[in-house]
């Protein structure tokens, strides 16, 4: 009979011991093996499964240690009678819950409305091409190094130590890990009783609302913003007011003069991902100051700025303790840790520790410590270093894709960083329906509606993250996104049929083209310069964050300007029929169809 | 120079190529040594810290490959340049955070009372004899099982399964551990969308108070209480009902009549330890039934029941969904991991799952997980096993301490289980001054003040637990308490020199103790028989919940009663000087102090 019950599979990577102790255990505690019954010896048992006896030996020697079975002379091996020690005598089987008879619903005080989620299927690592934001792919976790951690963390020696810790209290190592190594990079001076550790970013805010807000209190929150903030509000029934961004970030301007507190994510704006700039951040403060409001810095993604050095946080500019600092731990380590932190003045940090203390005493020490030894052996930072250079060329690939796929036809927003790019599609496009037709192409891509708290979403944004997706699956992915937007906007896209202006010919190409000077928009708002040579040579620049050049070769070829970049455009030829518009040049592909735009001058001869 | 940053010690547990790695990364990271600055040949550093080469190349090699040094053709090893990135470029040194400056308590729209904290001392491992419930001398923690899990829980394979969590739901596995191995002990069938993981108990009862509870919501809560439920009813505001608790568990009467909501303890009552009787629960059910109320059914401690089986749980004898269950893993675990779960029907868990997620997303997905394996491999129920074995025996161990060396004294409840002791001491005893007293004698017990909501607490009540205090220490540290306790109520204790009554001597006591039949009672309020046989032999026995028998020896010396036990008093040989005053018997010691009252009787003859 044991053998039914029992059935092991020695192609899993779990070794034969460890599958059969597992399945006696279970067997034990539901009862298939009752208390007191005998098992058979551990030849027979060897016998009937067909594995080695020493197996069975080791597995009943340590079940033996433990209690679970009890072995009595002459008799042989029985399932311990200890074994319900504990257990309710009874069950009455005839009492059913019966869910459809609960109305506890009426009793609800403090139900709340379901946040929008973002619309992210479980099973996301089966799409072939997740461009989500916050998710993972699993080989981007340091395995080896956390295992290190969690093993230090977890000895005898750091288990007495946690056993020192008050209640309520926070792991002094991790408070001095995070201050020592992870503060001075924003810029930010704390000391141990200036931070707090949070279960994530979420618990930080939740407590700081649960502290400065109430039904009294205006809160200035950006629009687009982070959902999960708002919902915090609006459950303390904040009055809220929704301040818009531009491509500085927080808009400051008067509408903010009743506000108590300001609510900002300045190192890359939630969800447009962009920066703060530095004269935005004075004006901030100031505002802050002359209006005497407190400002809540939410330091979500500081790590990842690519273009340039990031900005010194708000918190490390502010002179008076104006300034509530929130941030984590990198969100791929957070996810499964999810610790986050507080840094605020003393005085703020006691008493959201009362309040932390009363919600849920304090963040697991288990975790704490185990961050804390991974910060410490310097794993953190050189994890950060490599998923920095990872999610670094994913960003570019991916703004490169767009660029080359999506040209004169999105726009990214001159952004230096982040994980995520806020992508502003053709006016006529339905974002939501093509986030539902990509889906049928293994393409996700995430939508903005939940970002926005007034009415007025604008249906032809999405966004495309960098987090979860291989970097040799990008370009693909854009590929086909960009045939499915020009498939939905097809009919209003100009075509060479209907073009306003004048096509080129062999002959007029071959007067026009040598020497020209061409200057175009990239997708993410930076100019570009491309100048053709009388050589047939050529050479284009970037005027950006980044500046970029390169060289390549033009042609004239059946009435089509034909052109090759070395690096550019992943080094392939192409070729266009040229339409000229007053000085406006425009590109039409080998379908007729519309490219770019771009301004035609002759260049001032060399 | 390198060498005075960097001191390696041999003696440490730490491998020196472990110090030396974690000494270089430091000193990377807060800038001893500068990004770009040479570091010396391994050769060298070897031989200024006077170790071996090989492990300077050994830990030079894996910084290398991580980025933090480089290595440059023909000049040797540097600190890498990259290692600055992302660090903020100016620390303005004129800017200083003046922590007298801030005035942010003005804007605390939420604070509250601190509450009043179990007053431990940090450092209680130091102290002799550390009477405290709910700390862990760390030796019981299953360090290696444990470390099994841990392992088990953060591999690449899981790691990948982690990913596919959706935000805001719990890990599936630990879901189905804790419904088909710990429930079932407590008598409750839930599924899955029944149950809730919360980062603790104590944010278990913050979310269900959360969605529950609100200023127009009555609330019965048992006096004395857990406080830590109290606060978090004070922030709802609440109407608070305190109900006061028998030798049965919370009294069900027509106070109750106008509850919204009972908070219970059933299992051991926190804080006196009394376990609810199953009569109790029926009128408890009834109550709740016939006022249509809620009960929130705290099962803590349910593992810990020592005598006799544990009744089941009120949720598994709740037929309407009335009952709303919290518990969680033994605390030893969750001092580390703090899991704690939830029972309720589904649409309370869907709410309160909302909840949960906006105020901090899920419980740490890596403690689930390692919980989850920790179970499935059946180290949980091996552990529960072993502490159960531990903790009886220290309760036992106390209990009967407390019965030899604080007899007709103190006053402990018939309780049946729990970790700790309530303790009702002699009226004149100042709890508080005997707490401090205990202190300077390495003895720690806790304070009962703060489980009071009214202002009525008893000055002569303590608790001592079992937790935190080896089995070989308890004896001294009881004989010690009860000198002090002895000393402290000295002036109201009665003397042979003053006691009522009339001496007896030597030839009274040959006339009146052969064939006597003398009743006392234990101080966990059983009564006790003691015979005294004609020949010499005595024979004693107990009639509680665990009936003990012992036997011994008995004789007269001096005008003194003298007796010996085989087991019990710890077979020590102890003589009294007795007093009758009617049947009652008064035996004091030869220092004439008083020891305890017994009826007396002459038996039946046989």
């Amino acid at each position: 009979m044991l053998n039914r019950l029992i059935y092991l599979d020695a192609k899993l990577s779990e070794s034969l011991q460890s599958q059969l102790r597992q399945k006696l255990v279970e067997g034990i505690l539901v009862g298939s093996f009752a208390a007191g019954s005998k098992l058979p010896s551990s030849r027979k048992l060897a016998q009937q499964l067909n594995i080695s006896r020493n197996t069975v030996v080791l597995v009943y020697q340590a079940l033996l240690a433990e209690g679970y079975i009890e072995s009595r002379e002459r008799s042989g091996i029985f399932v311990s009678e200890e074994i319900n020690r504990g257990k309710v005598e009874f069950v009455d089987s005839d009492i059913k819950y019966n869910p459809k008879q609960s109305d506890n619903q009426r009793r609800f005080k403090g139900a709340i409305a379901a946040t929008n989620a973002a619309s992210c299927p479980a099973d996301w690592q089966n799409y072939s091409f997740p461009f989500i934001d916050g998710k993972f792919n699993s080989s981007l976790y340091p395995v080896k190094e956390w295992r290190e951690a969690v093993i230090k963390a977890n000895s005898t020696r750091e288990l007495y130590l946690w056993g020192q810790l008050k209640s309520g209290e926070d792991d002094p190592m991790l408070l001095d890990e995070i201050r020592t190594k992870i503060l001075p990079r924003r810029g930010i001076q704390a000391s141990r009783d200036e931070i707090l550790i949070t279960v994530g970013t979420q618990q930080a805010l939740h407590l700081i609302t649960q502290l400065f807000v109430d039904e009294t209190v205006e809160v200035a929150v950006e629009e687009p913003g982070y959902p999960e903030m708002r919902a915090l509000l609006e459950q303390k029934k904040a009055k809220l007011l929704h301040q818009p961004i531009d491509d500085k970030g927080l808009i400051v301007d008067d509408r903010l003069n009743d506000c108590d507190i300001i609510y900002t994510t300045p190192s890359h704006q939630t969800p447009t991902s962009i920066t703060m700039s530095l004269e935005r951040r004075d004006q901030l403060l100031n505002k802050a100051k002359e209006q005497d409001c407190l400002i809540i810095e939410d330091d979500f993604e500081f790590e990842s700025n690519f273009l340039g050095h990031p900005h010194p946080a708000l918190r490390s500019l502010d002179t008076d303790n104006r300034v509530i600092y929130v941030s984590c731990l990198s969100k791929v380590l957070a996810s499964g840790v999810q610790i986050g932190f507080i840094v605020a003045d003393a005085s703020v940090i006691t008493e959201l520790k009362k309040l932390r203390k009363l919600v849920l005493r304090n963040p697991p020490i288990s975790n704490q410590r185990t961050v804390a030894h991974f910060l410490a052996m310097g794993h953190y930072d050189a994890f950060m270093m490599h998923l920095h250079k990872t999610f670094f060329e994913r960003w570019l690939t991916l703004r490169e894709a767009l660029n080359i796929y999506l040209p004169n036809c999105i726009d990214t927003g001159p952004i230096q960083g982040g994980t995520a790019y806020w992508i502003t599609g053709p006016k006529q496009l339905d974002g939501e329906y093509l986030r539902k037709k990509a889906v049928e192409h293994g393409i996700l891509i995430e939508p903005v509606k939940r970002y926005f708290a007034l009415g007025s979403s604008p249906s032809n944004c999405f966004r495309m993250g960098v987090t979860s997706i291989p970097n040799e699956k990008i370009r693909e992915g854009v590929r086909k996104l960009a045939q499915l937007i020009h498939q939905l906007t097809d009919e209003h896209e100009e075509k060479l049929s209907n073009a306003t202006g004048k096509l080129l010919e062999q002959q007029q190409l071959e007067q026009i083209l040598p020497g020209a000077l061409l200057e175009c928009q990239m997708v993410y708002g930076v100019p570009c310069t491309i100048e053709l040579k009388e050589n047939g040579r050529m050479i284009g620049q970037t005027f950006g964050n980044d500046n970029e050049v390169d060289t390549g070769r033009w042609w004239i070829e059946n009435g089509m300007y034909y052109r090759k970049w070395n690096l550019w455009g992943y080094g392939e030829m192409r070729g266009f029929y040229v339409i000229m518009d007053g000085n406006e040049m425009k590109w039409f592909d080998q379908n007729y169809c519309f490219v770019r735009t771009l301004t035609y001058q002759q260049s001032t001869p060399e």
